[in-house]
Order: structure tokens, then C-alpha cells, then sequence
């Protein structure tokens, strides 16, 4: 690959105004021209570059706006957190990372005059992130206010292989000027830290950056040293310069309290062109260490020497070989949406660019893009960056992984603060390995950060087998946090002595301090198992290994048997009445959130609007906790269950975090919402491109970005790993006609291509692995494509061996006649009864359509008394068909069943009344099935799919082979629930989730649905 | 009442060592002779003087202390609070109460150099804080190092008259000391205020302390002026002296950067003696209150120009005086306790001196005695103080409540700080009348606080019939706090439709955010009814004022009765199990606190030693809430109710708030715990006397002198308002002769004097007055005294006109019967069963017997099971009785019986056994009883008293008639329960609550309980 001329590159308008997206665009190149200064912010967040030890945002060289800077991962300051009311406990200190000295700034003089921007005409802009070249490459042709026009060329990269270095190439083209040029180049030292405002997202109060100690200009370099005030941080930055062409000339050098800066001077003819390369290295200390400033300056200039080794040209090429090999493992492509493919693109890219393999930091939730969340490190890092990176860059997930096992020192020591005898407990946001929360209710409560480090522990040693890691700290670390539950819990009688873990904190923000958070359950009980599973590894694995741990930290003889006991007895109740997880033990007992308060003033999230107890005393999530345990270890529901849970969860949540999208998108795929899939898909995709949340100023959102890739890979894909088997189970969005993404897997390269109607699995090199295609085991061979159906939506025809057959509403219009009987006894009681109730009963059964007719019911009735309703229902009912006959048959049913016999299938009788049996008999048809569910024995009511299930069991054969025919929504939804295909008898959009609707049974073919077996 | 030298009174020793209190003592004076440095602090806020206006610390005026300090109700700093991590309706600043200029300062120089008392010998020194006199002497004979003996003789008043005044009378004499004498008179403006430290309950961070804003001083005058930094209020302080006796003479004034002197010498000879008069006063403006120094200069100098007017004895005329009417009203003496007599009074005099009846302030958490939770308002106040001050000092309750009607615009705010549409919600710490809470878990959370303040209100107006207080904002206030309950609860379908308020925090501080927390359901639930009938009251009797108020606050026609509504449906549920009132939804679930984490340290609250997380996790309880609603609105429980519910919550209290000894305390003495009942009462007696919480240093702890008054009052006595009308219950404590208190009501002075065997009531005044004795009513008449037996503990005998039996163990030994049949079942069952099993079956129905039995199941019953179960036990029981005679009654047993109706009474037999008319039959005594319960017809088993009333409903008497005979525990809790005199049958400590323990039945003697009717 060989660097390209950006002054070559064509420009590329943004597909929303003033966004820098593109529809009919090169999906490799994020491109802006749009040049609002009240929007720089958001594109220097957008347009930064880094390599996870250095981030540099992406203002313009010769136009720096306030919020430019330049971060290190190693460089930030210790606040003292004061508190008006003080616990023990509480987080002593707060770490923030704060901007370095600037290398970006090259001041431009014409004609002796600095150059304002603003003040001229620009009279073509273009700023492109190139994804491939890993490069930020820019074009500005501008006239002076006096008339002078320049083209100004610049070039960025931040070396993913050299940490510490900066280099640009800045280049200066007259078009009709003639005159003198200068340019300072500057190492600007006086940027101050952010404040906080009333938005507790972007950081703490700090007093002041950094200190600037001392600053040196000559001809040869530039340098300033800063330091941190309390965490006793040191820092040097040296620049040094490149002239080719011999153009420019050094002319002088100063410093002062803002920095330093060297000036370069040329003189202009039109056409004429100066060009200045510009390195910036960085060195700096550990906090505390003792290392002198020379020591510093030494390394840096040593860091300049190396890469002035080597042309600008030969950077670019190394930087562009770094990214080949990125995107050879992302290996991504999305056929029909280049807009899409471009903006997972830029997604991947700032994954990439967020962490380093040293293990000196984590993936921060604003990445090294911005002073958003002060830089810190979350459980994002592990939920939502790291399955990207395990799979696409396994060295960096490795390397996150490495530092929180270099804060395990610290996470025990929190865990004591915490007032916890054994294990260890890391903290909810931190960056030097201590709690940095002020705000323990959503901060330390947050106890499930443990389990989602271990959970990402778990994936990178599944994507990689890489268990060097697990002896290398991981298994201590893994143990250590898993023995903190059982300090964090306890045996409830009262729960029938469950495993209880109460006052903690889940992911979702808007309720705080509960018992029982679905989600910290969930994951600690994986946490637990995951531990004893590994302890058990390592016994037998590695004797010596796991001797020497457990005296380490005094492991007890009887604790890994008590980690699995408390994983078996863990709570996780289900809501009876609901039937879905409960978020808490309280939560689903609260109000839902007036609309007088949520719509308040209808920007910007809750958390800004409403005060902390208005929103926990409501039942409104921020993200919901059910649907993340479902994304994280979702093994453990069936796809009904899942379904109910994201149908009620998605009405109390607001997402007000951008973490919320990605894991309703990947739900919502799973459970077959693929308009919702889409839809949450595209939220997370965009949130910093269109700047939905409003704060990508502040940085970007990794954890979205990271989200997004999940959407597409776990989402549309169904990638899941159980038990270290890599699952898919690929799904295609309506709006695609294909995609495709790669993995690194065990250290194979697979690629995931989807087409309609096929998935494609190819191994691309190593040994042959084993994989899951919608449950299917199948091994992959390298180079031998393995091409399957798709199973998501079902297409016909399809080798199905049976159909089952609703009968209400389906085969005989009894569905009028139950109406007529319930709005009799409707009228009797004197409740009302509408077409809306009507509609809800469709589908239900006896009991259950009771239920719903009573909740208008202004008082309560006794079991004997709903008994006797149910029964005089019954009897208005029975009156009724006692007088049906053949001639009740609905038009074409007869028909449609025994087409069914002919072309060799079976068929079954799936219905919810206790009638059934009596009216087939009316009907005439009792011998046209062969199997006919007993209502009597069914327990649960569609949605559930018990009834279909047991339709299948009587006919013997496996749901999957069964095609369900129904005429109401609750039993479209028991037929999917049951992995059954759905044909919905009728129109209307109720029925809009069935795999073919069809308008009465009369235009039934089976021959649409079936091919002969 | 006339001056006394204070150098004429004997000395007397405190009865602890080092404990300023006394017994063989005069039970007026708080007398110290304890000098220790260590314990100045400690001694200053015990020694203040305050009138509610102005506070000055009891430190001595030769040698102040770093914590000496004055304080005015008005004079208060604003600090913003910041946070780390800021929300919306977050307190955004805090008022602290700081130390103004102090007054009490007076430098003594002998032989031309400054003494230093530490440098010399202590021969005698007292310092008395003189109850009757209202007034602080002080006694110091010293020896200097050089050998001159001089002796210092203070009294120091703060007039309750006077607002702003201090006068002090200082009087060095020479024992044998011949030479130069100064005092340097100070006005000392220097104090800063104080740091938080690591406790939160002292106060937030104040940078810095009063502005010195200027200061002068001359022969005649000194003065400094003070302000705030940024609340904006201004002081003026200013000082004049007289110089009896002419020994001294003005010779020097000067003022420097910490205040202002003027400078008096003398010449002594052995036997002179020099005495100086000090008078300062204190003039501040209000906050922000544009007003010149110069105004509150001569405000100042006006006050002392009327002080001067006269004589310093004159002054302490009319401040005994003042004090003499308040101890009228309080009528307080302990016959055989003078110690407690003392304490008593000490409390009282700082309940009296901590507010002013000019509606400026309220009672602050710590008085004016020091700088404790900075200043703050809280619940306290009313909950704890106003009881005591409502019958003793009813223009100081006035003042209080007018205090929160004039921040009610302000409370108003709050409630929309917190997103509330429409009513008033009080803040939790207040000056200004601003939320200053900076955690708002347990801060803006506390909603209770609404409901204290009606409570507050309606018990003043109750105690004083000044409805006028209604009219003059009351209601106003009343109303809007009122409505507050409906935006802050809801109607929950999963709590049956009760009104539920979920997320607030109780008093009980160690839980936080939690649902339907008892306390403020059930004090929301009295508000509501407050808040209706006083509606009510207003549009009947003031038609008027009641629509112009509707129409200011917007009611909504249906407002009133939606108020009722909420009340009837308020959530308020009783723990199946447990029978006990839960604390909040998940309180009971949680674990108890383990005793490696409640002993850690061992001293000092659990707040100072464990994160907040640790103490809501587990089941500990700083106080306990269930009981403090019983104390303030317990009319709702019965006596067996609210005794499991005691016996419950002690179990899981902690006592680590002054606030809790109270409440247990009186709880205990309604219960029957009499020895819980006195404890309690003494811990929160002394809780500053003998500094039982460390921290009296930072001032008195008002609401535990409070609770001491209420001990005595509501616990001994008894005291409750009911509808209105005064109710007691006295019972007199083993250690004391007697007690005897006194009550303004309605404008009439009444005395409840408590005697061995009786209680007195006397009317001292007025018209006739309706009050309730252990629930009978009765009318008092002035001077003519009402005296009725004292029923606590039964004394025999008494005139009952009824004995009911027990059958079981009393009669007839079937407890064994049913012993073997439980164990038969037990052990083909394979449950253990054991001899405390055995134990807790007694007098226990079958049902609950099984339950209990099932306890140690592994494994669930179904209903279906568990009657099968109890059936089967009923049949080798009956197979038992079956075969029973007369001969199987024990022995005693019929003639106990027959003596009974012999002597008149009517027998009534009152078994849990539905085999009981069965055994009665085989027994052969089934014609001894006029009335047999129906076991079936009893739906609570024992200790529910519901089986006693339903014997005394047989017989046609009202339980009291009734004496109860028991062999069980739990059938004593049931006779108590139901109001009935219990004898137990049995030895062993678990019939101990029973009124007389016997043998057996045999030693049973109706004589001995009961006189001839």
C-alpha cells in the first residue's frame, strides 16, 4: 500500500447536512467539509487518532479551538473528593486524566500577518479519516480577506506501532500569493481541564492541569516538561522537524508559560509549495517515581531520533501495514449500505485505536478522544469494547486484561474499604486502580463490575485459548472476585434459602441500591461457576500453580464447593403474574414514569432533569438489566421468555445511556423483533456520527462504538460462545443484501458471510474448528465454505412433516360465538366490554380471558366466584356449538386440512379451549388429525408455547418441523416461542409477526409452505 | 427569691467520678469540681446558657479554650456545596450557624503578668449551673506559682427576657496576695468554626469562620462588628461594664485583628476584692438585609443602655423569675432519686433555653450549645422537643411552628426541587429554610420530616387550643405538606391496590431508599386525616379563610377527600410470619448484621465504622422506626402487637442515634418490660451528663433531653393524646418512691403525681378537664385531686368477676398428650424434635404447631399435605383422650375451679384445642364452665389475645373484669394482649410477664386475686 496525495482525494458530501457520513461513498474514508465552529468540538472528538497510549483530537493545525488537546494514557492527576457528609468508605480521591501539551499547532503567517480563518473565504474544505491509511488527512483552499489564496495540505498519524509519537506533514501551496510565509510550529502546554458544569457525565472539578516546569526552544528542537500537581506525574514533549523541498527555513525559537514554539520561513511565489514534517514524542514517569526531567527529555529525543530514521512517507506505510492487518481480521463488508459499512468502519477503527497490548490501561468510556467520564475505565471496557477487540485484536484485550490484573493489589484493598474480609472488589470507574466514585449509589454499588471482568476474561481465553494468561494473574484475579459474592451475599430463609445479594447497583443507573438485581445475579452466578470451573482446571492442570494460589491468598478447603452452591441457590425469580424476570425485588411494584415527568422538557436524559429519587421511585430504565444478562449469558432463557422480557422491558426504558441500543438490537434479533433489531442497530451505530446523545464533544462513546460491532456480529449474526463453542445464528436485515464479518478465533481467521437466504462460514487458514449453526454442530475445514440455510424469518417452502392447526378463528368462526358469550356474561356483571377487550381475549384461554375481562372490575372476586363466571360463560358457549354442524366450517378449511393429509403431512389440532373435542365432532372433522392437545392439560396460555410444543410431542416430531397456523397474535407469538414457523390466518398488523399472513384459511396452499418430503 | 453569693455554696461531688451530676444531692445545681483540661469541651456545652436567641458556651472567663464559643440563632454562613458528581435538585449550598463574637472573656493579670491557671494550684473550684436561678456561678480559689492565693468568683446569666444579652458578674478577691491587678475585658471575634474531621455529624466544610469588619474601644465602650462571607448578615457586638465597689479602674481599651478590649486595674491587699460587671449585647441584621453597622451599633448600645438601667442583681431577680414559672409548669420531682431528679432538670433547662418564642428559629439538633451538625434544624425538633415544650413552654412551641410557617415558601420550592407539581416538602437539616443536606439518602429522602411537623401542630394545638395558630398559616402548611404524601405515593395493582410510598428513607438512618417504610406510612397516614379534618374544621367554622386558602394554594375540589382515600388505603402491612410490622418492603428479608462487622472496632457508631452499603445490606437498625411510630401515633396496635414488635426491633438495634433510648424506652414501659423500660430511660437521661455518645463536646444532644422528658411523661406516665383528649397509663419504675410532673393543657396547670399503688391527679386551675386513666375516662375538678389505682403490673386482690382457664397443662395434663403425638408425627415425618420445639408448641393451635414443625423440613408441603398432616396428629392425640377420665384432671384442678364459682365469679374456659369440649366431656367438668370458647371459631392463634376477648365477650364482661390462668408463654402475652391480670401456672422464667407465677394449679387460691364483688 503506498501513500496517496490527500490533495488527490476527492471530496465526499456527508449524507445528512452537516454530517460527516456518506451514502454513495468510499466506506473506507470518513470525510467532513463542513467547517462550523460551533460544531469543532464534536469533530475533533470524531477525527482523532491514537494508538491506546496516545490520543490526539482532530483540530486543524492552524485554527486550534479551546477544545483541542492531546491525551496520554499514563498522565493524570489525584484530586482529594471532598464531601459535605462523609462515610466511611468513601472514595478518598479522584483520578483525572488531563491534556498534554498539544502538538498539533502550526500557527501560519502570510505576508507578516497571522492567518485568522474565520476572517477569509474558504473556498474548498475537506477533512478525511482514512481508515485504511490509518491516517488523518486534510485540505483547506482559502482566500485571505486581502486576496491571497493558499492551499493548505496536512497529514496526521499517531503510529499504532511507535507509543509516544505524533507526525504530521504540513505543506503550504500558493495559488496566486506572493510573499513572505511563516509557520510556528508549537508545543501548546496551557490547556486546561474540563469542568464539570452541571452534567455529572463529563468529569470532576479539578483545580487546574498541568504544570508546566520548564519549556527549551533552539533550532534543532522544541521541548516543554509538565507535571502533575499530587499524583506526581512527569512529563516531557520534544518536537523536531523535517524541510523537504528546502523551502522553509528555521528562523527562531522561544518559550513561554503557554509552551514553546519554533518558526520555519519561506518565501511564496504562486504555485510554490512549503512543506514542514513535524514529530512530537512524549515521555513520561509512573506516578510517584522518582525520574529527573533530563531523563525524560532524553527518552523522547531518543523516540525523535528513531523516527527520523525513517521518511514520513515510510510512517504512513508502516501505519497503513498495521491497519491492513486489523481489517484482514475485521474482515468487514455490507452489501447494499456503504453508509453502514463506512460508520462500523469508523467504529472499529476508534476500538482500535483505544488501548495499547502493554497493560498499562483499559479501554477509557470516552477512549483517549476527549475528557469526557475524566478519562476513567468502566465495566464498558469489558462488556462492550473487549468482544470486539478478543476477536479482532486479541493482543489489546489482553493487554486490558493485564492491567486490571496489576490493580487486583488495589481491587482487595476496595473491597476491605468496603468492609469485606475476603476477595477482591474493583472499582467502579477508576484509572490508577482506586474507586474514583463520588457517588457510591451509582459508583461502588456497582458490585457487578466483577463479573463482567471475569466474563471478558472468559471470552478472551474461549476466542484465543491463550490460558497462559490464567496462570500469568488471571485465575487469581478470576478467584478473587468471585470470592467476593459470597462476602456480598447471603442464604435467605425468607427467599427459601436462595443465594441473595442485596444493596448493590446493575447497569441500569435509574434505580439504585436494590436487592436482587436480575443482572448482578445473573452474572455472579456465571462469575461463580466460571471460578470453580477454572479452580478445578488448575488443580488438575497445573498442581503447583493452584497450590501455590491458594496459600497465596488463603483459599479455604470447602470455598469452591461453596462458590457452586451459592451459584445453584442464586435468586432469580421469575414474576409470576408477568411471567418475566423481575429487575430487582422491588422494581416491578413501582409506578411507571408519569408523562408529566418524562416529557418535563424532552431533551437531554433523565439523569439531568429529574432529581436521583424522582427517577428511582419510578420503573423506568436507563438501559435495561434483563436484556443485558440475556446479551452476556443469555443461555438460560428460551427465546419466549426473552421475547416477553424485551417486550416489557422496552416499555419502561428510555436509554438514556448509549450503551441501552446495542443491547436491545441484539435481543430484539434474537427474539425476531427485526424491525426493533434494525432500528437499535443503527441507534448505536451513529451515536457519535450524528451526535445523538449530544456530548460526542466530550468524546466518543467506545462503548457503543464497540456496541455496534456487537449489533452486527452478535446481533445479526447470533454470535455467542457457550462452553467455549463459537454459536451464530445469522439473521439478515431487511434493508442489507448481504454482510460480512471475520474473526480471529483460536487463531484461525473465519469470515461470517450472509446472504438471503444463506449463511456462509469459511475457516480462511488453521486447523479445522467446530461451530453452531442455529444449534446445528457442524466443523469448519480451512478453505471448504460451509453454505447453510438462514432460519431467521422462515422462507417457503420449507421440508416441514406436520402443520398444526389453531381451530377458533381458523378453521370454524367459534371466535364470534365465544365474543357473544363473554359479552353476555360481560353485560350480566355489568362490566364493560369493547372491541379492545374483545381483541385481547382472542387466542386465550378460558381462564386467562376471565381474568382480563375482570380487571375493569371495581372489586374483587373470590376463586369460588370466578369458577362459577367461567363456568356460566361456558355454558352460553356450549348452548351455542351444541347447535353447530359441518356448514360452521369456515370457507376452505376442510380443504386446507386435507390438503395437508395429501401431501403426506401430518396435522394436529393446537387449540385453547376445553370444547375442542365437542366441536370437532359437530364439525365433522375429528378424523382429519392426528393428534388433537388435551386444552385440559395445558398450564400455561399462548403466548406460551406449551400448546404447540405439545402439539409436536404427539406427533412426534421436533418443532422445528412443524409449520403453526393461527389467527391471533398471542398464538403467532406460541408458535415462534415453540421454534415453529407461523402462518397468521387474517390481516391486520397484529398478526404482522407471522412468517406469512394470509388474508382467511381459504388461501391456504400447502404447497406455498411445504416442499414434499 | 433573692440573690445568693455563689461563694457561699457547698461544693458537691458529682456521683460518678468526673460526672457532674449528683446523688445525695441538691437536686437544682449541675455542679462541677472537675477541671480537667480534657473535658473543658465537654463541660462548656453542659455548662451553656442560651434563651434561644443567644448561646453562650459555660467555659470559664479566665481561661478560655479553643471550643468556647457563642452563637446567635440569626448569624449564619451560606457555603455552596460542591459535588463530584453533581444531579439535579441536588442541595445546592448549606447554612452553618458560626461563632460569634464571644463575650464571656476576662484576661486576669497579677503583678503585672498574665495568669496562666494550668501554671498554678487548683485548691478549690465548683462550677454550678444553678437551675432555679437560671444561672452560671463559678467558684475558683488558685494559688500562683509565686505563692499569691486569689479566689474568682463568676456568675454569668443570658436572660431569658433579654434577646442578645450576656451579664456577667466577676469578682477576683485576695486571700493573700498583695499587689497589681488587671482584667482585660475582651470581646473575642477570632473563633473559626469548626472542621468536620472525619465525622459527618459535626459539619461541613466552612472556609473560615465571621468576617472582623471593624472594631473600636474606649473607656466607655468596646465593640467589634462581624459578618458573614456570603449569607449577607451583618453583626454588631458590643460591651459596657460597671465597677461596684469602685476597686477597679478604666486605665487602657485597644483593638487588634481578634477583637476589642478594655482594660481595668486594681490594687489588692489580702482581703480585697475587685469586682467587675460585664454586659454585652448583640444586634445582627437579617440576611442580606441592607442595613449600615452603625444601625446595629446602636441597636446594641441600646440594649445595654436598658440593661445598665439596672443593677446586676435586678437581673438575676428577674431571671429567676423567669425560671420559677417554667419549673412551676414542669412540677417536676422523683421521690427517692434526686440524681434523676437533677439530670431531669438539666434536660429540661436546656429544652427551655434552646428556642425563643419569636419565630426566628426552631430547636436546634445541639441547642445553641455548640457547633454540632452545624446549627441544623431537623425532625428533632419536633418530634422530640415541641412534646415537652408544648406543655411546658407553649409560646416556645408557637415560636417553633411559626419558625416553619414562614419558611413555607421555601419549602415549597423543595418540593419542586424534587419534582413534585404542587404542595410543600419540608427540608431535612435547614437554617435558612433551604434543603443543606449534601447526601441525600439520608437527607432529602427523609419525607417523614412533613409529616412530624403535623404532628407537631396538632399536639400544640391540642395541648394549648390555639386554633388561631391555623388560621395564621397553620393550615396553610398543614394542607401543602399534606398534599405532598399524594405526589410522592402511588396506588399500587401489586400491593392490592394500597397506597404505597416508595424510596423515601425513615428516621432509621441504616436503611436508605427504601418502599413503604412503616414509620411514614403510618405518619403519612395520620397527616392525611389531620390534613382532612382540619379542612373540615376550617370550612365549617372559618368559611372564609378556608375558600381564600383553597383558592391561594389552587385545591382541587376532590383534593380532601383524595387525602382520605389515600389515608384508608395506606400500605401498612404485618409480616405473615413474623407478625411483626416490617420496617420497609425488604427489611426483614435482609440478614442480620454479623458480629465480626457489628464488634470490628468496637467503639463508636456503626456510620463512623462501616460503608453505608454494609449497613443497609444487613438488618441494623440505628433506631428503631416501627417503635417511634408507636410512640406518635400508636393507637393503631395492641399491646401484644406492639410488644412483638419491641421484642423484634431491640433485637436488631443498634442504639447508635441519642434519639433511640427514648423510644425504646417508653414502648418498653407500655409493654409491661419494666427493667427495658427504666434502662432505656436512664441511658437517654444522661446521654450528655455522662457523654454516653463521645461527642458532647460539640454540644447537648436536645432531642435525648427531649426524649428523657417524654421517658417520664409518656413512658412512666403514660402520656398520649388521643382525638384530643389527655390520656394516661402510669406505672411506677422499682427504683423510685414516687414521681410526679406537670402539664400546661388547655391553659390549666395539672399535676400526675405517681405513687406506690396509685396515681393522683390534680387540677391546679381552671375549668374542669377530661382525661383518660389506663383508658377509663374520668374529669378532673381544680384542687380537688383524683386518685385511682395503678395498673401495671396487677396488684391483687382486686374485685374480677371472672376467671378464665387455660385447659391444656392448667386442668389437665394433655400438654404430654399432644408432646407425643407431635413427636410421633415428627419422627415419621423424620423432622427433629427436640425439647425447645417442645417448648414453642405449648399453648400454640395445631396449625401453628405444624408450621413450627415444619420449620426444620427440608422440603415443601402443599397446603393439601400439611392438612393431611395435622389431621394425622389430631387422631393420636385423640386416640389419647379418648381413653380419659376424671382421674387425668390434675390434681387441684376441679376444686380451683369450684372455689371460684364458690366465691361468686363466673369460669369461662378458654383452650386453643378443638378437642377441648371433647376432654371437658371426659374430664367430667364440662358443667363447671358458664362459657367454653369455640377453638374453631378462633382465627389467630395465641399470643393473639382474640381467644381472652372472645371469653369475655361469652361471659358478658369487659376484659378487665376478667383474670386469666395460664401454663404458656404465649398464653400470658394473649391474657396481657387482651387487657385481662394473668396468672401463670408453671415455674421457669418463660411465665415471668405473668402478673403471679404459681406452682400448679393446686396452689391456686381466689382469695388471694380477687375481692368478694
Amino acid at each position: 500500500m503506498q501513500h496517496r496525495d490527500v490533495s488527490s482525494s476527492a471530496t465526499v458530501r456527508a449524507e445528512e447536512a452537516g454530517t460527516p457520513a456518506a451514502g454513495g461513498t468510499d466506506p473506507w474514508r470518513l470525510v467532513r467539509t463542513d467547517h462550523d465552529p460551533t460544531r469543532a468540538a464534536h469533530h475533533e472528538s470524531l477525527f482523532a487518532l491514537a494508538n491506546g497510549t496516545l490520543g490526539v483530537r482532530g483540530g486543524l493545525e492552524e485554527a486550534p479551538s479551546p477544545s483541542q488537546g492531546s491525551f496520554l494514557t499514563g498522565v493524570w492527576e489525584r484530586t482529594p473528593i471532598e464531601y459535605h457528609e462523609r462515610f466511611p468508605g468513601f472514595a478518598r480521591h479522584t483520578d483525572t486524566r488531563l491534556p498534554v501539551a498539544d502538538g498539533t499547532r502550526i500557527a501560519l503567517w502570510l505576508d507578516g500577518q497571522p492567518v485568522d480563518l474565520a476572517a477569509g473565504e474558504w473556498l474548498d474544505f475537506e477533512q478525511a479519516l482514512d481508515l485504511r491509511a490509518g491516517a488523518l488527512n486534510r485540505r483547506l483552499r482559502w482566500r485571505s480577506p486581502a486576496g491571497a489564496t493558499v492551499q493548505v495540505e496536512a497529514e496526521r498519524i499517531v503510529p499504532w506501532r511507535a507509543p509516544g509519537l505524533l507526525c504530521i506533514r504540513y505543506r503550504v501551496r500558493s495559488l496566486d500569493y506572493r510573499g513572505p510565509l511563516a509557520l510556528d510550529s508549537v508545543l501548546a502546554a496551557d490547556n486546561a481541564a474540563a469542568g464539570q458544569g452541571d452534567d455529572p457525565r463529563i468529569g470532576a472539578r479539578v483545580d487546574g492541569g498541568l504544570s508546566l516546569t520548564g519549556a527549551s526552544a533552539d533550532a534543532a528542537a522544541a521541548s516543554v516538561c509538565q507535571s502533575t500537581r499530587r499524583s506526581g506525574i512527569r512529563l516531557a514533549c520534544t518536537q523536531r522537524h523535517r524541510l523537504p523541498g528546502a523551502a522553509l527555513a528555521f528562523e527562531a525559537a522561544d518559550t513561554d508559560a503557554h509552551g514553546a514554539r519554533q518558526r520555519y520561513v519561506a518565501t511564496l511565489a504562486p504555485g510554490d509549495c512549503a512543506t514542514l514534517e513535524k514529530y512530537v514524542a512524549y515521555a513520561w514517569s509512573e506516578p510517584g517515581e522518582d525520574i529527573a526531567e533530563t531523563v525524560l527529555l532524553d527518552a523522547a529525543a531518543a523516540t525523535l531520533a528513531q523516527a527520523l530514521e525513517q521518511s514520513f512517507d515510510r510512517h504512513l506505510e508502516r501505519q497503513a501495514e498495521a491497519c491492513a492487518a486489523f481489517w484482514r481480521a475485521a474482515d468487514l463488508a455490507i452489501d447494499g449500505d456503504p453508509a453502514a459499512e463506512l460508520a462500523l468502519r469508523v467504529n472499529l477503527f476508534h476500538l482500535r485505536q483505544s488501548t495499547a497490548p502493554d497493560g498499562r490501561g483499559s479501554a477509557a468510556a470516552k477512549s483517549l478522544t476527549g475528557e469526557g467520564y475524566e478519562g476513567h475505565y468502566f465495566w464498558d471496557a469489558e462488556a462492550f469494547v473487549l468482544p470486539a477487540l478478543a476477536c479482532l485484536a486479541p493482543e489489546l484485550a489482553r493487554g486490558m486484561l493485564e492491567y486490571r490484573v496489576r490493580m487486583l493489589e488495589r481491587a482487595r484493598a476496595h473491597a476491605r474499604e468496603m468492609n469485606h474480609a475476603r476477595g477482591a472488589l474493583y472499582p467502579w470507574r477508576t484509572i490508577g486502580g482506586d474507586e474514583c466514585s463520588a457517588y457510591f449509589p451509582s459508583g461502588s454499588a456497582q458490585y457487578h463490575i466483577n463479573a463482567a471482568i471475569a466474563f471478558a476474561l472468559r471470552l478472551y481465553v474461549d476466542a484465543t485459548g491463550d490460558t497462559g494468561l490464567l496462570l500469568d494473574g488471571g485465575a487469581e484475579m478470576l478467584v478473587e472476585t468471585a470470592r467476593l459474592w459470597l462476602e456480598a451475599g447471603h442464604y435467605s430463609p425468607r427467599q427459601g434459602g436462595a443465594f441473595c445479594i442485596r444493596q448493590v447497583t446493575g447497569p441500569d443507573e435509574y434505580t439504585a441500591l436494590v436487592d436482587n438485581n436480575h443482572y448482578t445475579n445473573r452474572m455472579a452466578q456465571r462469575h461463580l461457576r466460571h471460578a470453580a470451573a477454572t479452580a478445578d482446571w488448575l488443580a488438575r492442570e497445573h498442581p503447583a500453580d493452584w497450590a501455590a494460589l491458594a496459600a497465596r491468598i488463603a483459599l479455604g478447603g470447602d470455598e469452591v464447593d461453596a462458590w457452586r452452591r451459592a451459584a445453584d441457590a442464586m435468586y432469580l425469580p421469575v414474576d409470576a403474574r408477568l411471567q418475566v424476570f423481575p429487575q430487582d425485588d422491588t422494581f416491578l411494584d413501582k409506578p411507571r414514569l408519569p408523562d408529566a415527568l418524562r416529557d418535563a422538557t424532552r431533551h437531554g436524559p433523565l439523569l439531568l432533569r429529574l432529581h436521583p429519587l424522582t427517577i428511582y421511585r419510578h420503573q423506568v430504565c436507563k438501559q435495561a438489566d434483563v436484556l443485558q444478562a440475556f446479551v452476556l449469558a443469555g443461555d438460560y432463557a428460551d427465546r419466549a421468555a426473552k421475547r416477553r422480557n424485551f417486550d416489557y422491558y422496552e416499555g419502561v426504558t428510555v436509554h438514556d445511556s448509549t450503551l441501552s441500543a446495542s443491547t436491545f438490537g441484539i435481543v430484539a434479533a434474537e427474539v425476531g423483533h427485526a424491525d426493533k433489531a434494525w432500528r437499535y442497530f443503527r441507534e448505536a451505530l451513529r451515536v457519535d456520527l450524528d451526535d445523538l446523545h449530544g456530548n460526542t464533544a466530550h468524546g466518543v462513546h467506545l462503548a457503543a462504538m464497540g456496541g455496534s460491532w456487537m449489533g452486527l456480529a452478535w446481533g445479526f449474526g447470533g454470535l455467542r460462545c457457550h462452553d467455549g463453542t463459537l454459536a451464530f445464528a445469522p439473521t439478515l436485515p431487511a434493508a442489507w443484501r448481504g454482510y460480512r464479518f471475520g474473526l480471529r478465533w483460536r487463531g484461525r481467521q473465519l469470515r461470517v458471510a450472509v446472504h438471503a437466504g444463506c449463511a456462509e462460514y469459511t475457516l480462511l487458514d488453521g486447523e479445522p474448528l467446530a461451530i453452531r449453526h442455529h444449534g446445528r454442530a457442524l466443523t469448519l475445514h480451512a478453505g471448504r465454505p460451509a453454505v447453510l440455510p438462514l432460519s431467521g424469518r422462515t422462507r417457503f417452502p420449507q421440508p416441514f412433516k406436520a402443520v398444526v392447526f389453531d381451530l377458533d378463528g381458523v378453521l370454524a368462526d367459534t371466535a364470534t360465538v365465544h365474543h357473544a358469550a363473554w359479552k353476555k356474561l360481560a353485560d350480566e356483571i355489568g362490566l364493560p366490554f369493547d372491541d379492545a377487550v374483545g381483541e385481547r381475549l382472542k387466542g386465550v384461554d378460558r381462564r386467562a380471558s376471565l381474568e382480563i375481562l375482570l380487571e375493569r372490575s371495581p372489586r374483587v372476586y373470590t376463586e369460588a366466584e370466578k369458577e362459577a363466571l367461567a363456568a356460566r360463560k361456558n355454558a352460553y358457549y356450549r348452548e351455542q356449538i351444541e347447535r353447530f354442524g359441518p356448514g360452521h366450517l369456515l370457507p376452505g378449511a376442510r380443504a386446507a386440512v386435507e390438503s395437508v393429509r395429501r401431501a403426506g403431512l401430518k396435522t394436529a389440532l393446537a387449540s385453547a379451549s376445553r370444547n375442542a373435542p365437542l366441536l370437532l365432532e359437530r364439525l365433522g372433522i375429528a378424523g382429519l388429525f392426528d393428534y388433537v392437545v388435551d386444552a385440559g392439560r395445558i398450564a400455561r396460555a399462548k403466548p406460551d408455547p406449551e400448546i404447540f410444543l405439545a402439539a409436536a410431542a404427539g406427533l412426534g416430531l421436533t418443532p422445528a418441523d412443524c409449520l403453526g397456523v393461527e389467527d391471533a397474535a398471542a398464538g403467532v407469538a406460541a408458535i415462534h416461542a415453540a421454534g415453529m414457523a407461523a402462518v397468521g390466518i387474517g390481516s391486520g398488523p397484529a398478526l404482522a409477526e407471522a412468517d406469512r399472513q394470509l388474508p382467511d384459511i381459504a388461501a391456504f396452499d400447502i404447497g406455498q409452505f411445504a416442499t414434499s418430503a
